[in-house]
């Protein structure tokens, strides 16, 4: 044995109980009871949570968008990663027009071979078909281990969105190999409506990046891509949902028995578009907006009755003087939050209030993403599978500050945020990265995940 | 008095009575009895019903389309109009993509004041805004009573379609000046789609045209157009709805108090798709086409419990020839079918055998499209309108055929077709125009109908 | 011609037109105009609206109810009805336990033969079926002219409550023998476990009448009747609908093509639930009581979009010294509150400020009527029709007042109503019966309206 | 250790995996490799699946109903129980009118002491309130681990049935002490209507059962109870929902955050109500009976998809002479099934068959029965429970007959159904009850499973 947790009290997303865990080579040996102790590193976890860690299936790190690259790179966003008890990340590479996936793909492999201090797996964005020879593509993908694929309805000047057709064939594609489509989802026509608009009426501050992309606007994405999948039979995956009326449309479509997924995040749970009045409402910008409450209020409830299936953090901070360069023109801001260190404590501080189990928020935030995504190792604490495990005090408390935290942003949305609760080690497998506020991890320590296809 | 209408009886949306209808000038004087009938002729409707005069709202007439220009002309299709009890007949030129409306508009008013042997009105097909150009020009079209407009979300490879945002910048325009915007719903980029994948397989049968546009494709069209004109808090009318799930959303939205309309063509309520697998299903090509059963009974339902608003044709037909030229392609059959002459026989002998009432058959034919498109003197018959009547004889019995049938046309997908109950009579502004399975009107006698705009 | 009515504007469900009526022997006999006006009454209309007379199919008259008799009689509600522009009331005996119907339903009819100022019809409210025997008289009735029948789901204590199993009964009934059911739908045993309960507490203030009927008490009994309806294929009338959830369940089996009808009373529309905080709210103590905003919104938009079918009024006063037995316990406060000649000003003045159309208000309070309950001589200004007109002065401001109203009671919740519009004359089978605020009729003047079975 | 199985293929609810599980003192010790095997019993389950016990949550054990007794005694039932993988059953007392609930449930215990063969559990069946005693009698039940209650929609003249005031009084009370109601929803009223009608006719075959208890009688009563429950917010558990419009109900109210849960038992899942027509229909008598094609495809729907939370039998067979007192006249015929035996078989083919997950199976037989109901020691296998153990050879082949079967009951509905894949070996806390076919417990063996309230 090379490590044994004892005395804490274990959380599956259907059971709560005590029992030691047994870890051997970086895998789950036993739990249970009486384990000889010999030559293993003992953790007393008395008094303590002891959870699978966290999957953060939607970040964005060292990422060219806006004129500029997201603050976090590939250490830096890892190691903030661990610090917040997430022990794989998901990275969201963007095909450049024109070129292969799996090229790309292999840069970033090599990059996190380098610098990730935490397990990793890729979607990949796709943007052009190349004809056809990226349908193609996508197969050797999946074989290697990237069974997933997103889509933008978005981002039509950038030449990022893919319209119905394409749309359409990437699912009939994706269902035929055992993937699945990502889409964020939100109509750039619109959006382009009303930003042309406001700058003609000369309404440029934050608070109409928010109306340039309401509700109704998002809505229309969500139920159109929730609308071919349906129709197509394909299983689709919704990124970021942040409306009540594209939420309560996939709800619908999921009680149907469509193979339909939803993902929120943490910010849109928090923060309503009021943050946008707020004078530094332009770090808050990022696509789609926080909403109002009626959404807000939706999106909880689907988090407690099953209707949302896992919270991501889409991390993609920018530094304050990137987001300055919106001060009078919100459509200059680099739109992206951070967030990759802070979902886990919010949601589990959300369980620790009462608002949610904490069943509930190890289902969200590890097994759910590791069974949609196909982390056959992740998601549990599992006899078998990889140690990633999170040692939670429900009575530690901890306030956010940019000085705390774990990555190379300069602010955070999250500043001033306290918790009830918090991590106080990550081990990924069997490895402690983290601990006590400290990270005690490495770069390069992290591995690629490779994921296993759906009805794998 | 020039025309006394004795002994008839007169239906109206909501009542069913005996009375005598008094016209002098082409107006209705007066319902009632005991007229002075000197001078005046008189027609003994005893057993028979008095109806209005139908308005067929959507028709395309010498239209350029599909390489070829469809079968009626102005004259041969007002005529078969006549003969069929349609006393206004609305066109849908298509705008030339860059040129303005009103020219197109007045080069239509000169022809139809030579041929039209009825009254007739203009929709305008919008298919360019020239770059804001046509937002202009639709102001001055309200003012010479072209009140609505359309656009199509197909026909994206023929330069006809409209992307979201020209829709959203038309329906915000029309609501501003008192129109409507009509919509054609269906997904042009799922059709491409369906129709590549068709001929890659060599599926090329006219029930291909049914399968690269089914019931889902409308749907999407419809929904989105819905969600838009909701959100934006625009008027509605979706052309010829065809599907079950389409019409649902938009029934749901009317109920929601939204400023929606549903128009229906005969063809659906009477063939399914599966004419499509018939020997001859190239003559029944129209778009959006035929769909299964589950959506007819939608759309009965709809025409019974008020789902539906209006009835029209779509009146546009091929000749034989033409519709050869897609014996081995669907996609080379030119698409449209007839109509004119057949919509309120089909609908008056729907309520003939009980399906609707008559009262419900003249709302749907008559009342409403005059309300909804602002023909303010035509739609009933009430004291002071124009005296555009139909003498119904319900016991008559007739069989459709090309060869009894007044339009220019060739073949028709109503062959054979059996009503009970037929008109006798049709009067244009109180000037017999058809008697007796006879057209005896005349070219030219046709006006334009001026129409009011909304709220007015 | 005994009278002509001239220049005005006439109001038909469908139509607004200026045309003259020409009126003999009590019927419409032509509408037009030039017509010889020798011996006639000539009305001048100019300015006016000409409106058919109201029909209030809902009144509780000389009713023994709460230990007392409601405040007006035959005669007294049938006067203030002609000077509220109602030419046809519907009254509601209550079968004694055990008695027969047609026995009452005579009495009844002696009665109005001496008072009646307008025409009378009746409901006729079953709450026994005697071992089959009225099932029986049923039929008899329906050839009396007696085709629809009530019966209360509450009142289980009073003996006037009927079971779902005679409910059943009497829908299956009705439905033979071309009838249909009224139903006062409210749940009476969560009525009885919430006045039990606010006794207990000493909760005994008029608002918590409301308490103890609150929205969803209502709605179960509005939907359930509605799923008996739906199921047996029965034609059902839902009385007094107040509460949003029943109405939209309502709405959704209208919209499924189920003949079910809802009725709705002005005070529903005008007050909320928050009357029973007030000084006086005693006097507003009917059942169901005025619901919440949520529910009066929901009423409106039903009102505007077709889901409520008729107005009326549950005209059922009390005497203030009758209502104040329930000032210290609103369980004593006899049930009920006037608004037989508020009604029709009260709808014709929400047409007058823009929130209906005078159409709609008409069809709603004439046509509509009319035609569910088989007048078959009432409810439009149609040829042939009774001559029951109301002529319309919309520049007339009138404030309603119990000093200037026509009924018996001493008291009314519609006090200090302002009205920009009034009802200036009406006419009963062409007799001026109303004018400028003064009663002009007489006792015995109204004849009973023998009404057709449904499909007649 | 007492007991390792070891090399088996354990299933919970979300994850599948290889381990050995190691017992002591009748508790899961430890899950995982390695364990040390002096002195215990080792089972190889290599090629086999190691499931938890099922726990059957609706039982009728030696009950009198319809003139006699239930054919199974606690002994006869629970060996049964053993032979089906069931380690957990819950019988169903019914409070005789007037009595206690305590002095039933003890005398049920004394019983269970004497003859049960797996652990047992008792809801109480509630049909008089005795004047408010039997609600304070409530919290003593929930303190001796009784924390469920049914009541009856249905059996009005057996006296079982409860009014809507009795149930709103129930629900009211088991949400104040953290208990649960659970109901048996059918409308009486209409199954008299019915049974009355159909008598009259002659129509007494078996099918009449059916079509005097149709969809919609079902319907409105799941509906009237979940109305109750969610405005009354009080926890609700349906019994045996078997059909569509129901199970819809209450899957919108559970994704509205209501806390509703639904059962269905494998009877309305493989059988419907076309079974009342064969010549042994009889034998299939139920309440509710089976339906239609519809209701059942909308349970497969909403099993797969979460809209179903248990599966449990309903188990209450009797002998075939019983039930041939109804040869003539269905409603002689005393109602109910067996199927102790035969659920958890039936649901693991049908994973095996890969309708389902074994996962889910799980969920459905096992892990939500254990959360709903509080039986905090089962329900899954977790370190720290109740050996309850099953294990399941996939290849083998096993066909039902009343021979094999190890109940009371001379025939079954169930008799020559096949499965592919059964159940080897059940172990009841460590203990082993039951081997390839043969009963290997004791009568006494089973224990009383004291329940928590909800909440804890």
């Amino acid at each position: 044995m090379d490590l044994i947790i004892k005395n804490g009290t274990i959380i599956s997303p259907t059971e709560t109980y005590k029992a030691d865990i047994a870890v051997r080579d970086g895998k789950i040996l036993a739990i249970g009871s009486e384990f000889p102790e010999a030559g293993a590193k003992i953790v007393d976890a008395a008094g303590k949570l002891v959870l699978p860690g966290a999957i953060d299936v939607h970040t964005h790190l060292a990422m060219p968008f806006g004129g500029t690259v997201s603050a976090d790179s590939y250490f830096s966003g890892t190691r903030a990663a661990a610090c917040g008890g997430v022990t794989t990340v998901f990275d969201y590479p963007v095909q450049r027009k024109g070129n292969t996936i799996l090229g790309l793909i292999n840069e970033k492999k090599e990059i996190c071979a380098q610098e990730a201090c935490v397990d990793y797996a890729f979607h990949c964005c796709i943007t052009d078909l190349n004809d056809g020879a990226i349908l193609e593509e996508m197969q050797k993908a999946v074989e290697e281990g990237i069974t997933s694929f997103k889509c933008f309805f978005v981002y039509k000047k950038e030449g990022m969105m893919v319209d119905d057709g394409t749309f359409a064939k990437l699912l009939l594609r994706a269902k035929e190999i055992g993937a699945m489509i990502n889409i964020h989802a939100e109509n750039p026509d619109l959006i382009d409506l009303k930003i042309a608009q406001f700058k003609k009426e000369g309404k440029t501050s934050p608070w109409y990046h928010y109306l340039s992309r309401p509700e109704f606007v998002e809505a229309e994405g969500d139920k159109r891509a929730i609308h071919w999948a349906k129709n197509l039979e394909a299983p689709l995956y919704l990124v970021h949902m942040a409306d009540k009326e594209g939420l309560e449309a996939a709800i619908t479509a999921k009680t149907d028995g469509y193979d339909i997924y939803v993902e929120t995040c943490p910010q849109y749970l928090e923060f309503t578009s009021e943050v946008y009045k707020r004078e530094d409402g332009r770090n808050f910008v990022c696509s789609p907006p926080m909403k109002g409450q009626e959404s807000q209020d939706a999106l909880w409830k689907a988090v407690k009755t099953g209707g949302i299936d896992t919270i991501a953090t889409d991390h993609c901070p920018f530094q304050s003087a990137e987001k300055d360069w919106g001060k009078d023109d919100f459509t200059k801001i680099p739109n992206g939050c951070a967030g990759i260190e802070n979902m886990y404590p919010y949601m589990l501080a959300a369980a620790n209030e009462g608002k949610i189990s904490f069943n509930r928020a190890v289902e969200l935030c590890s097994a759910n993403p590791a069974r949609i995504f196909g982390c056959q190792e992740k998601g549990s604490l599992t006899v078998g599978k990889d140690a990633d495990i999170v040692i939670y005090d429900p009575e530690k408390d901890f306030t956010v500050s940019v000085a705390t935290m774990h990555s190379d942003y300069d602010h955070t949305i999250w500043e001033g945020k306290q918790f009830h609760g918090y991590p106080v080690m990550t081990f990924s497998r069997g490895r402690l990265v983290y601990e006590e506020g400290k990270f005690v991890g490495e770069a390069g320590w992290g591995n690629f995940v490779k994921r296993a296809g759906r009805g794998k």
